[in-house]
């Protein structure tokens, strides 16, 4: 039931993958039995392949997480968590209230042994192929054994989802130099320094775009910051070749002839497009999308869940945590 | 003697200002008398409207600044910066050691009554013209009241010096809702409404390229990796339409046909062409360039100087200090 066009793309996209994927995974819908059906209704796939559990309440985009989740105790969020808790499902998908989903997450599911703090980190584009940028926005007052955490469950994020043998890890901050930072990050530079952590020291706003390291490591407010600013790169240069566009014909015929190049230039600062992300250091596979997921978005977070289950990467990352805590 | 070509880029900046301003004012070179002669003999100007006082002790960009200007006590930083404090000149400009030249200018010129924390703000470009990032850099760890220092000084430098009257002012967080911020940015969101500054509340990362407020006010922590970030935008577009024009001959002529059109807009991105940038909220005029800063951009760091003297900006601050504090 979340996301702005639920349940109609998230039936889709779950019928979509279960088309695709001939039988590797079955999938569980849940929320109003009724509505589901009368979507599911309008597709083919093989019958025992998707099931539906009733839930009679939804969390929409604007309920406040925790006061949602403590009134409306039979959400789809709630249930759906609750079905993974209960090992009746693998991992939970959902483009549903962010909020909610990081709550009752973490709330149902619990953290992994030596987790702090649960966090989110995004793929961002480099001009080295992809990072991950840890924290995007899930924790945004931060002590320096939080940065320390992110580090750490980034990093294997990275090595075992994106095949990468011991990422580079790099600190945001304000200088390369070790003392320069702010009082969190110059503490957390320590924690990272003296952990076996593949931690190359600090990187710069210059090096992220740059793909200097594998996993850039930041608050979440930094995080938040950086990945809106990014997002609106594309629609800052439309207006400058717009401008451009109409200084001349010369210009006009330019743009009008480049336009193919720079939409494949500018698609790629959309890292949205990848689908959803994984909350990372809760006991599960929890994957939050974005409120606009379409059909083929949904698909592909439930290929994200199956990649993330398949890795095993709830227990690498559980395994990491007590090896560099040691 | 400050930045990486000094004195030489120094000296002809200096003599294009005199040459070009006719007569508008003089200007006094602190450093090196030898050195500095030897430069000036190569120009031809107005013989009145240049003088040269020694100083025998150069901070160089390695330097750590503190350090430097308690061993170097004949420093051209802190001979030009004392000049200015006893009066004999209006202003103080230089492309030496950042650092150096802040903590000469706010212990020697002291800060105006009411700051905390003497700031740098940077013009960015944005969609629709420029706007004021503020702290860019200088103050790391902020309170909440340093933040609204730099809210009151950024809005009076886009006031006097860009000429927008009643600037409107955004405190950068992760959401536009009050509640959405860190602890220091919730407190400070508080101080900014109830003070008469023209707060418009909460920006998010993607609304600084938008243009939506005047002045974009963030701790120097966030200043700095966003700023480091921007710059480094235009190579990472290069990068990618090097890969998109290598993969066939029509997508290379696309590129080589747009090129001029990309570099006029890229361009935008580049806000260090624009000379130096001024220390607010000490009792002085202080310009800070870059340290790679060419005559042209030394040039326009006078200009800068010149206006700033001329808006009587320094009183403008204050007395915005004491208003909005009252």
């Amino acid at each position: 039931m979340g996301g702005d066009f639920a349940p109609e793309n998230v039936v889709a996209g779950a019928v979509q993958a279960l088309q695709e994927s001939q039988g590797r995974f079955s999938i569980v819908l849940v929320g109003h039995e009724g509505r589901i059906k009368s979507e599911l209704v309008k597709f083919s796939f093989p019958g025992d392949s998707c099931s539906v559990v009733n839930a009679t309440e939804v969390i929409d985009m604007h309920d406040s997480p925790n006061a949602a989740l403590k009134v409306k105790k039979d959400s789809s969020i709630t249930v759906g968590v609750s079905l993974h808790r209960d090992g009746k499902v693998d991992a939970f998908v959902s483009a549903g209230n962010t909020g909610a989903v990081l709550s009752a997450s973490t709330l149902i599911l619990g953290r992994l042994r030596g987790v702090g703090r649960p966090t989110i980190g995004i793929l961002i584009p480099t001009e080295h192929g992809r990072s991950m940028l840890v924290d995007a926005g899930t924790n945004v007052d931060c002590k320096p054994r939080h940065l320390f955490e992110f580090a750490l469950m980034g990093s294997v994020y990275v090595a075992y989802i994106l095949g990468r043998k011991h990422p580079t890890i790099g600190l945001l901050s304000i200088g390369e130099e070790e003392n320069k930072g702010n009082e969190v990050s110059l503490e957390a530079f320590r924690l990272l320094r003296k952990s076996k952590l593949n931690f190359v020291g600090n990187v710069e706003g210059r090096d992220i775009l740059k793909g200097k390291v594998d996993v850039v490591v930041c608050d979440g407010f930094v995080g938040n910051i950086l990945l809106k600013f990014g997002e609106s790169i594309p629609s800052f240069f439309k207006t400058k070749f717009k401008n451009f566009s109409s200084q001349s014909v010369l210009n006009r015929l330019m743009v009008l002839f480049a336009r193919r190049g720079m939409r494949t230039v500018m698609k790629e600062l959309d890292y949205q497009e990848h689908g959803g992300v994984p909350l990372l250091g809760v006991n599960g596979v929890s994957i939050i999308g974005h409120g606009g997921s379409s059909a083929k978005a949904i698909k592909n977070m439930i290929y994200r869940a199956e990649e993330i289950v398949q890795h095993q990467l709830t227990m690498r990352i559980q395994e990491a945590m007590v090896q560099y805590h040691a």
